[in-house]
């Protein structure tokens, strides 16, 4: 085992303890989504080999796709210049990272004055998160 | 002219009165750099049609490639699902964006518990920012 505290502490976490995480397609290179970590979420996604945020709305560890099977298979772990952002490059599960059932978070696009949605949904969020 | 108020309306600002901004080069995908906009930056940004983003440490508009050279030229902006993330994608001007002369800001890798550059420095931060 590796000393953690070195590599953690080379993080600049906020008063919070959170950095912005920010989880990329190592395939197509879309960026899917953007969450928040603290040192443990980071430390669980190395252990697991898969990524795990800090929810801040529920004040708790959540491993994307526990709920949905869309896991984040970790490629590689990235930190910015600055030590405040991490890039996760992942393999996602099941082709979708967002909540509403589409491939990508960043799925409304500027157009005209206007946030069009440019990307379809594939999936039922009913079916993935069930609907009851 | 288009009325700003409801496409800068939806964004969830947070209570200072900023959402990060991730840039992604356009062609390669890689992500580049993440830094913060408000309300400000991404009305100047839409009208200057290159990246202008809010410093916190300076409280002030800055100009990505203002000193540098290395402007970038927006081609798309995105929302994500939650409304408080922009993605940009652009063209990097002189292919560098961080401030170290590297291509990404995102060029430490942990690799073995270390955080390893994995990036060369492809222009001297002197040449770019002045060494005096």
């Amino acid at each position: 085992m590796t000393d953690d505290r070195e590599w953690l502490g080379q993080i600049k976490w906020s008063a919070d303890g959170l950095v912005p995480a920010i989880a990329q397609d190592a395939d197509s290179h879309d960026v899917l989504m953007v969450a928040w970590m603290n040192r443990d979420a980071l430390q669980e996604t190395l252990r697991l080999g898969c990524a795990v945020y800090w929810s801040r709305s529920r004040q708790a560890l959540w491993r994307k796709g526990e709920q949905s099977g869309n896991e984040q298979e970790i490629r590689e772990i990235r930190l910015d210049c600055d030590n405040d952002v991490i890039l996760l490059k992942v393999e996602q599960r099941g082709g979708i990272a967002c909540h509403t059932g589409r491939r990508s978070c960043f799925h409304q696009r500027l157009d005209g004055g206007q946030w069009r949605t440019v990307e379809p949904v594939l999936q039922d969020p009913g079916s993935i998160y069930g609907s009851g």
